[in-house]
């Protein structure tokens, strides 16, 4: 228990999560949260001549959609906060300066996207900010830079998930009646159980969750059955079920209300093996599908844990295990929407 | 104007800055500022077999001697926030599984270290956090990992920066008298002027300072004169020249009492031409040095701004040009150690 005698769960009383906005790409589009998106791609180049550039303007989009969803004007975003997966988190940054709001770039692979709901929380609650959090990634533009060039045509591994393509971007404020809540977030520590295996991240990924959900809940004296869902990001089906298994070691039921975003982005016959995964993975589950629920008060309380791994293809060359992260955040609808 | 026409500076009263520790290469040893660092390396391999190692190894003791320092144990830091400059900032990540802290990961490249005392700053100032806060850079993991292989042995244009190597790490805290505080902070824009040679950031990143510095002093009333010492991360020679002369064209006079922490790190004749650069050159300048006289009450307050180059060389290699940012925080000594 030495890891969890000092409280680290931190609580906000006024950040509204008041737009949801999420872009995503051909195949995601044909997966089963499809007719949740906002904005679909027919083709993953989105009309540029490199993936990148097609990353970059989904990011730029998938910003421009959300302050337009939300009824505001670019002029009233105060900060951008967000990451993505390429080396120095280009895609973000580059669609930053297409904007005045300042912003924070952030990177902690997978789990970015929650980390950015969790600093933009800050700049709400105590500082009266309007701020945007974004995430995404890019299925080709993430294989070429992690594994291998697509011309390969490798052989993918059956524990592997697919890097999902798309973007989502989430609008706090504060005083917003009829949205959903941010009301309690803990950050992750990072964990190393010594997973060489880069194609099987979701063991890698699945202790560090496992740590911050225990964390939450010793905090919080709060329990499973507490809330109507319990996401994670992009443990994929194996991982998934690692994690129930890993709770149930700590006293935790995990098999009633809890999914996996990326378990839940593709069909079987999509052939993405353990599922999605990616920066894009949990912004596009929690924005569209979880955000329209929350909305709707199908679900009044959700707990949304944000798991990254944090090795790059150098560290696996230097013969590294993997290390992971995992942030969550307690999301709740008061009342419903009249 | 428009720009500057809303307020952007963030105020805080209660954090304060408790411990600086510095961890500093052969080079930087042997430079200007080699007596102000905590600890200093011999050979910058760290007695590891990659410079990825060492670097990591780095910020495992930077961290671990910023909390001696302070007389604290690991146990009593809540949070570690920060990152560098490698792919997937892997050497803070993996330095940070050695730690029970959280961490939220960073990424504004050089910038990443002025970032990490403002998001710090949240965390002590309004949850009463400990929070560490860390970036570096080693020069032999940045020039293979975004240039050429040092093999090669390839010619420095002469507008190049040094990337300095070393760690520095801040310890934050609420309360503690005799320290200096971080009373605001002002998140920056995004801003590209166009600037297409990877060798010349300075240029590229000293707009972005300007824009900073003009919302900083539009939103506060105050005027460069009134502070003992105004700091830039690492425009290096060449980027504070002009950003001297961007800021007369703002009407502000920055010819008193400027400094460029780049351009303080190294001797003339150790041959880095414009200065030093990369996530480490801030960081190390401000725990050391400027540290030491704010403690010492020789800096009453000091405006420090972190400028960072957000390329990559996958965005070089397609053609774009080199966006950039600049945070500031504001730090002031109250009353003499006694």
């Amino acid at each position: 228990m030495q890891f969890y005698d000092k409280k680290q769960t931190l609580h906000f009383k006024n950040v509204s999560f008041v737009s949801g906005f999420t872009l995503a790409g051909p195949k995601e589009k044909q997966g089963k949260l499809g007719s949740t998106f906002d904005l679909t791609l027919e083709d993953d180049k989105f009309g540029e001549k490199t993936f990148e550039k097609a990353e970059r303007k989904m990011f730029e989009y998938a910003v421009s959609g959300a302050i337009a969803k939300a009824n505001l004007q670019p002029n009233d975003i105060d900060t951008i906060i967000g990451g993505d997966l390429l080396n120095q988190i280009v895609s973000v940054s580059f669609a930053a300066k297409k904007f005045k709001s300042s912003f924070l770039g952030l990177y902690n692979a997978c789990g970015t996207y929650v980390e950015s709901l969790i600093i933009g929380s800050f700049l709400t609650e105590f500082f009266n900010k309007n701020v945007l959090c974004v995430s995404g990634s890019h299925f080709s533009t993430a294989e070429r830079q992690y594994r291998y060039p697509l011309e390969l045509g490798v052989l993918r591994s059956p524990v592997t998930q697919w890097t999902a393509t798309g973007v989502g971007a989430s609008i706090l404020q504060r005083h917003s009646d009829g949205c959903p809540k941010i009301v309690s977030a803990t950050i992750g520590r990072v964990v190393d159980f010594g997973i060489m295996d880069v194609n099987n991240m979701g063991a890698a990924m699945a202790p560090a969750a496992k740590d911050t959900f225990t964390q939450y809940f010793i905090d919080t004296g709060k329990k499973p059955s507490d809330f109507d869902m319990i996401a994670t990001g992009d443990l994929g089906k194996l991982g998934k079920e690692i994690l129930i298994d890993l709770m149930e070691r700590e006293g935790y039921d995990f098999n009633n209300n809890y999914i996996d975003c990326g378990a839940e982005l593709f069909y079987e016959k999509q052939k993405t093996y353990m599922g999605g995964s990616g920066a894009a993975c949990s912004a596009l589950v929690t924005n569209g599908w979880l955000y329209n629920n929350l909305k709707k008060g199908n679900i009044k309380n959700l707990l949304l844990v944000g798991t990254g791994a944090l090795m790059s293809p150098t560290t696996s060359f230097q013969g590294e295990s993997i290390p992971a992260i995992a942030h969550l955040v307690e999301i709740e609808m008061g009342q419903k929407e009249s």
